[in-house]
């Protein structure tokens, strides 16, 4: 038995793509339509042959879906959303995979229909890769999926998305908009900033030329490397869409930053080395936890 | 042919012990004998049958050896350095693989003999595990390896040193050693110092618990918590030795960093999409130049 009957991706780089992979290959829907603005995306998508249709105009699968995934950058999200809501069926789930929740929980709920069942999610799942051509189906094994339901959302309907996500491999929580905002503001948009940043510090560096940057960037740099690789359009959004919660990250990150500064600058050894210790713990937690690597086969380059 | 009849290797870690793995497994010496202060250290290294002779205290061993090498965290190698230098036989090469060059050398430089050769190095490999169980005698494999010889270094000397790197596998780039902390303050010292600075912060967070820290951490923190994992009393030293160089490319960090926050402050995607765009070719660059991973099987863990 399927999930749904009809389910439309909106988006398909390579979440959207490796989505209809996972529904695709553990038979959750009896239809997987996808649509793509980028036109090359679309004949990708054609080519993979993991869809039944795929258009360039949401609007030519929007009213025969059950579920509606957006799988898009979070600004497309809310510039198509009044569109995706007015062009629904009756009784549809409508979800999304953004990085970002209660800017779009605010976004919808000016227009949202109140015979539509929305709810947000965010699998906390990736790899530095974008594009249809780079989805893989495990993506989202050993992977949490975040949904944040708003208030008086219909439980059957939550446990059928949550299903979803678990039979695709991952573990769901339930939590609140705010509250997951807050908590990829650490995890997962900072570290992107900073990254960010030091590449950007690297390359402008008078002293060290980028040759140099590459050749000994086995040294740590490259791990920063790796992240400050992905999608720029995506991150742009969710720095603006998680302001609260990234500047007030950042701000305490500076905060510390000085302090190890200052350690530096008059030799307190001590200081160091107390913060360099208890940090190990974390590392080791990761581990046991599973959440270490990406899939072994397909994460890594 | 060996390259040199007796070396000594002081500290036997996971660089010493892969030292000692990587010189028996090429050939490059006749007798290989490791001191390692810590008695259980010793322990392992004899079970590990990587050397002739393991001892606790390099004086059973220092007028024996034509090269010696010294694998102890930084702090540890000016403690100790009068007490090799005086012990060496005349003729021998010195060498080290501390991060940081320019105290080292003017550290070793108000005892230095003139019979001896100091060629200081560093090689730009290492994994986030320490200990002589962790190493590994592929460990400098298509890993940079930077000799930076003094003025009036021998030739002869600085190019048998370069042979031995060589032949465990790794490239040798010869430099200043003020400009080789200067590249290192930017491709690693400074990277460890904001890796450890960032699981700090995200530990110390009243609104995030640390289970969600290791639950959501595959969006991008646990590349940090892998840095942050480094052994804490080796980086303590790193910091303090090569204070000039990490304090001018934090600042510099700061600074961008302030840039960015500000721009997300002022909503203002287009400074935050070009910066992030940039920094992409990097990546590809280090993965071109083959710098991207670990060795595949032991490496990661």
């Amino acid at each position: 038995m399927t999930l749904y009957y009809s389910v439309l991706i909106i988006g398909g780089g390579l979440i959207g793509s490796s989505l209809a992979r996972a529904i695709k290959a553990n038979e959750l829907a009896d239809r997987i339509y996808i649509a793509d603005v980028d036109s090359k995306a679309c004949g990708v998508l054609r080519t993979l042959d993991i869809a039944d249709g795929v258009s360039a105009d949401f609007r030519d699968f929007i009213g025969l879906a059950d579920l509606v995934i957006l799988a898009t950058p979070p600004g497309v999200m809310k510039s198509i959303g009044a569109g995706v809501v007015e062009g629904m069926k009756s009784g549809g789930v409508l979800t999304d995979v953004g990085s970002i929740k209660l800017d779009i929980v605010r976004h919808f709920s000016t227009f949202m229909r109140s015979d539509l069942h929305f709810i947000p999610g965010h699998p906390i799942a990736g790899t530095e890769n974008s594009g249809p051509a780079a989805g893989f189906a495990e993506l989202f094994e050993e992977r949490w999926c975040i949904l944040t339901p708003v208030e008086g959302s219909d439980e059957s309907e939550v446990a059928r998305l949550s299903e979803l996500w678990e039979k695709m491999g991952s573990q769901v929580a339930l939590m609140e908009a705010e509250r997951h905002d807050m908590v990829l503001a650490t995890t997962s948009h900072v570290p992107h900033l900073i990254a960010y940043t030091l590449v950007g510090t690297a390359m402008d560096m008078e002293t060290v030329t980028r040759n140099d940057v590459v050749k000994y960037s086995a040294g740590g740099f490259r791990d920063f490397t790796r992240i400050a690789a992905s999608d720029p359009e995506m991150w742009r959004d969710v720095f603006l869409q998680n302001k609260d919660g990234v500047l007030e990250v950042v701000d305490r990150f500076i905060e510390d930053l000085s302090a190890l500064k200052r350690a530096i600058r008059w030799d307190d050894g001590d200081t160091l080395l107390s913060h360099f210790s208890k940090t190990r713990d974390i590392r080791r937690k990761i581990i046991d936890a599973g959440q270490d690597t990406d899939k072994p086969d397909f994460g890594r380059e």
